[in-house]
């Protein structure tokens, strides 16, 4: 018990460290020019039980350093932003940090999962500065725009309800509530780009 | 200075006021009935520049006594929830409250306005004690979903860098994709509905 | 258990509920007067099992019932100020809430109990507006000073290290800590008035 | 104005970086030694006009520059703790990060300054990653026990009202506070200690 306690506790401060880190660079962006790409953060952290049945999916016995060797998402950080554009922003931004190393990067805009999902996806290692040592600690961070987080809200509930079994007509609907989702955000953003090309025009 | 200072406190402490009772709603209902229909919340207060110009644009002289008689949203709060049924359980929650008078609705989500604006705005009245009274402060509460929070950031930014005067084509823009959020938080919450129905249809 | 948890639920709504209305007459005091007596707040819910333990040993069944009814410190708020004069004119504060209903004063600094404790403890009743009704909720209040604090923390640890059997020289040590810490509060508090009639004297 | 706003700017996201770091700590051995030295901190900037007194008191001229290279409290840290042997546990586990640099330490508890001001000072530096790179920002900690910071919270009210003039009877009863406090901190400390070896003696 005092094990799993003690290793989710440098998963925390890994949050900690991201969640102040992500934080001054949204203020400084904020600052120098006048835009902040992130809308709003979550963190997470995974359950002990939600660790064991995952270790018990792929098929590894349930112990402490399995979970640190096998498991890259025990903390999770969650970006919420306006526009696609500023997915690609953040992801840059934090792949610049010298202190973070990026470990792997899943597009799921590009190329998104068959039921519809998009998300970008990083697994990141960020140093975490104990009494007596440094360790150095794996982070998943997902970056969307607010309608993919929007959709991907309703289709987790959806998922959880159906407990994995999604009937196929529902199934069918949400891919399709996917598509007009990417289309709306291609449609923001062409409208916030027009906006911008509008007023250099006018200032020529 | 001091006098709008005074002011603008009880307008803040209306706002503690407030969102403490929102808080409070949600997470008895998060608990009975598992559901939380606020997906998150902001409050903000006008700065004094921004009440003397509503002031000056209605034709009232600049006094406290003005802003307190003329103007309902120096105090306001925005609350955003995932499918348009849930604006209208949260005002009916909000009207129910016994020490909150409901001085006026108007529903932007039933008649949006001409450049697409949905939402519902309800000015309230809700009572703060202070050390030696009781005063009623005035909030205006603001209550839509995601997708239509999405839509008026991205106006509001339009709106302000254009100083109201927005181009033909791109309010022209702005009204499509309006429409487009109404057909996706509609296509969202049938898509909602639907899967409430096929679970109770299982129980059968 | 979600009985208990609806219970625990109630509380943490009144202790939401007087921690805002404790910042808003703090604050409203440091607006007029530039001066806040209160230097922070902790606020604590305890625990199913120590209502549990309480019931007990009062001889009660163990009851949601018997709970509310029987046991009147089960939501808590612990405030802190520099001088018992503060300590005073907070109680008064509180008392005159036109919404807040004193159940019981005991002036432990008046009268410090045998091991040397001193703080005032309220026992108020705050009313909490739910989705369908009001409930009144009864919260203990304790005020004490900086110096009443840091005794009453260190006694804490003491009393449950030994499990409640303190011995002799330690309990007597500790009465003589408490006497030290009054004479500081003494001295203190006598040094603030020297200042404020010294600024009189000079103004004349 | 932008310049300094700038400059503010890293002290702020240094204090974060040094909040985010000594929380970390405190969970830590909260965690494996069911202690946390750390009682409460607070964090607070230099305001740019009081950074301008600063330079002008020190006969520099006023520029950013100047603020950078001459002052190095603009981001200070307060740490409150229980004991004085809290006070070197905590100053020796921030001279212990790698990450922190520690370029001066005064010892007002060994040695108190005239008028009885007791407290560890460091100044240490901490890197800030920014967009687009690292920069080393001093900041000052203060560490010292609660009743160390109780007369010390005094004392600069009192400094302020009498803007540093203070009358020699006020002064000579705060030093006598000063003591007073001095041997409160030593008993309650030696009633720890106390505690501790009796815990001993019993499971021998």
């Amino acid at each position: 018990m005092r094990e799993w306690g003690k290793l989710l506790l440098n998963y925390k401060f890994a949050l900690d460290e991201v969640s102040t880190k992500l934080n001054i660079l949204n203020e400084e962006l904020q600052f120098i020019q006048n835009y902040n790409p992130i809308e709003h953060m979550k963190t997470r952290i995974k359950t002990p039980e939600s660790i064991r049945d995952k270790l018990q999916r792929k098929g590894y016995a349930i112990t402490v350093e399995n979970a640190v060797a096998r498991i890259q998402d025990i903390a999770g950080v969650r970006i919420i932003c306006s526009f696609s554009t500023d997915v690609y922003r953040i992801c840059e931004m934090i792949s610049n940090q010298q202190d973070v190393t990026v470990l792997e990067v899943k597009d799921y805009i590009a190329k998104p999962k068959p039921n519809g999902y998009q998300s970008l996806h990083l697994i990141i290692e960020i140093p975490v500065f104990l009494t007596d040592r440094i360790v150095q600690v794996p982070v998943e961070i997902q970056i969307r725009t607010i309608a993919m987080d929007f959709w991907a809200s309703l289709e987790h509930k959806i998922y959880y309800k159906f407990d994995a079994r999604v009937p196929g007509d529902i199934g069918h609907q949400l891919k399709e509530a996917a598509d007009l989702i990417a289309s709306l955000d291609e449609r923001m953003f062409a409208l916030n780009e027009r906006m911008q090309e509008y007023r250099l025009e006018q200032e020529v």
